[in-house]
């Protein structure tokens, strides 16, 4: 398989989407590339991975061809950028949820012409995207829908308001009855504006349906999860953060029957004996910052090192699934508390006090069986660098191995983490 | 003058607060030497700026007395680190409120030890304060009240809560009448902290009296301000900046009747003709962040460099006087609510949108007869960095000549921006 995979082009497509087709069409050879030695130089993968390798072979193409077709039947496309927006409603108005972070160093130097340098290199990535007209996802929404998570995403969507229309949701800093209210109303003037666009209302039947939807699709990752923590692992860790990623711009219940397939397999696999990497291979679980696709980096420098991850506490990871909205909610104000409630269940460390991040992370590690924490942070993500004085302290309690690491996109830093994770290894297994 | 000048000591008294007085006993005899070259070198400044140099003289000794003595009277002390706590509260309650971000570089190798290195200087210069116990005015607050204004605050407060009682009020992050709610609620939830720290109830006649009190304070400083934007401008940016650094931490009365002492003379100066630089003088206004004691690197480069600061769009400048509190509320319910949508009205860089500092910055700009605008940016702080891209526009579609300076408290870069704040100067002359 590996000789046939290619990520597809289609400059006709990317034409119509108004984007820069001479400099995009560098793109898929070089993501090829790059997959093909992450991904497909590993032994013994599920063949259920194949679904979701033709998911990235189609990325930039028969992907953006359903979204373009969902648009021309007149369902909403929104591009999202953060797990607090809630993609339920989208999904109860049968419009499309896209996860725009963007993950790509290539895409930074559009960024920096306009915004500060040193600022995180996700934000950066997803506005130079959309400044350079180099995402076939971004260049196919209606509109935006940022939110107040972070100094660097609140102050960016208002310079992203000039090239695509971009609402912002307010979050709350803290976890209140009160910010419950105002967040309760934020969700509210969401439904109001996914309704003005399609120009209908979303009914307790629809979004009750949406609820199901996007809970079973939890529930699959949840599983899918689960069945990865085995030891030794049936699944490597490079493989379910792609799953993750993929699960930000591929259709709900197509990509809920796929993981439910997958984990079939995986659960024959471990019954059979098969596995992605030998018993007594060191299992270290990440937690931090979200690593947006095609951020593959410190998961090949671990793996490349001969360990394994099994966790990843994380955006594009558990945060994304680890809770479900209780469907019993008789009115559509009942219904919206219970989807707000689920929200504010998820820990991101721009709420103060955050320490139920710091519990469900220990949490997560036994569970995982890891031997070992890495907490990953985007550079100048101010609130999980300072969280993480925190988890190393708790970690410390628990008798944890720590590392942080604070990284961007660039390779330049890639010899020096090896070192890094290779010493953490030693650690570990002493 | 300047042969007498001295920042007293006092180890006795810093034993007392628990410091580290065999540090700390550098620090007055360095800051007296900066001082001495920044400020008492200049020519033909007003005899009113003796209160004031004063007040520098003792910073570490007399001014410390009278708050541990307030203490001891049973008074509240309130460490604060953000204009949008509000001080009329703690003033109704006959407290002192200190604030406490920090401006030395001194401090910030103790912070490193601790926090990561990558976020604002004045965050890291006073949490460093603390930790390394080299600051008189944190040791002697009973508790400080921080905020939600920026990811570095927020996050760096749950630490600071280990080494001295840390309260956290939510600072909305818009500007509706849903954030002006919770905004209320968190006002009352300041008011009764201080209540239950003094056993007492604030009354309406405690509070009226009180925000009476710090509207004279914020129109003394309006009228001193004004008076300054005179051409010639009878006082020197160096100076201004000194007073409104010194309004965090002298006590109201005086301090209101000194600046008012102090527009007396420059009135006087003016009539006379008598001024801090000549006719001619180029005139720069600066916004931004704000430059805590003793940061005076700027200032003291444009001032350097032959030209005058004539305008702080700061939080130590403008933000923290430009309004006052309609005092007719006829309940206390009336008076907070008429004290937050005072306190709404400051027009940080955390907020979204915050277009009306655009406006406000331009509007200051045309009332100091600036001919260039120098907007400052602390390393590290996102959303003034990223608010600068839309302050530049602004300028452009003005007419204003524009430059942008990102630093730290370190003596680094100083040679370089005394290169760029020459370079600008020509440009402004041209």
């Amino acid at each position: 398989m590996s000789e046939a995979f290619q990520i597809k082009s289609d400059p006709a497509l990317w034409e119509s989407l108004d984007m820069d087709v001479e400099r995009f069409k560098a793109v898929p050879p070089a993501l090829t590339e790059a997959f093909t030695a992450i991904f497909l130089s590993q032994q013994n993968r599920p063949t259920g991975m194949a679904y979701f390798d033709d998911m990235v072979s189609n990325i930039f193409t028969g992907r953006i061809e359903e979204i373009v077709a969902a648009g021309q039947e007149g369902r909403p496309v929104v591009g999202t950028f953060c797990v607090y927006v809630p993609e339920e409603i989208i999904q109860a108005a049968n419009g499309v949820c896209i996860g725009l972070c963007g993950g790509s160093q290539g895409s930074i130097a559009d960024a920096e012409k306009i915004l500060p340098r040193n600022i995180c290199p996700m934000v950066k990535s997803a506005f130079g995207f959309k400044v350079g007209r180099i995402c076939p996802f971004f260049q196919a929404v209606d509109f935006v829908y940022g939110e107040t998570t972070c100094d660097a995403k609140k102050k960016t969507w208002e310079l992203l308001d000039q090239y695509v229309p971009t609402h912002v949701m307010e979050i709350p800093q803290m976890k209140r009855e009160r910010d419950l209210r105002l967040w309760i109303e934020e969700v509210k003037d969401f439904k109001r504006a996914i309704e003005a666009r399609v120009g209908k209302e979303i009914s307790e039947h629809d979004l009750k349906k949406a609820i199901a939807t996007l809970n079973a699709k939890r529930e699959a990752m949840q599983r899918l999860n689960s069945l990865r923590h085995h030891d030794p692992s049936p699944i490597s860790g490079r493989d379910m953060l792609l799953i993750q990623q993929i699960a930000f711009y591929d259709i709900p219940e197509r990509f809920t029957a796929k993981v439910n397939e997958l984990c079939d397999e995986l659960q024959e696999r471990i019954d059979q004996g098969s596995f992605a990497a030998a018993k007594g291979t060191p299992r270290l679980m990440v937690s931090g910052t979200p690593m947006a696709l095609p951020n593959w980096k410190l998961h090949n420098i671990i793996e490349g090192a001969g360990a394994i991850v099994v966790n990843e506490e994380s955006c594009i990871g558990t945060r994304y699934y680890k809770d479900t909205i209780a469907t019993d909610g008789a009115t559509m104000d009942d219904l919206l508390q219970k989807l707000t409630e689920r929200y504010m269940q998820i820990d991101c460390s721009c709420f103060t006090p955050n320490d139920d991040r710091i519990d469900q992370v220990i949490k997560e590690y036994r569970e995982s069986g890891a031997q070992g924490l890495i907490d990953y942070t985007l550079q100048f993500c101010h609130t999980y660098n300072i969280e993480a004085v925190k988890l190393r302290e708790a970690c410390a309690r628990e008798g944890i191995p720590f590392m942080a690491i604070e990284s961007d996109y660039s390779p330049e830093d890639v010899g020096q983490l090896q070192t890094r994770v290779e010493a953490f290894l030693e650690q570990v297994q002493e």
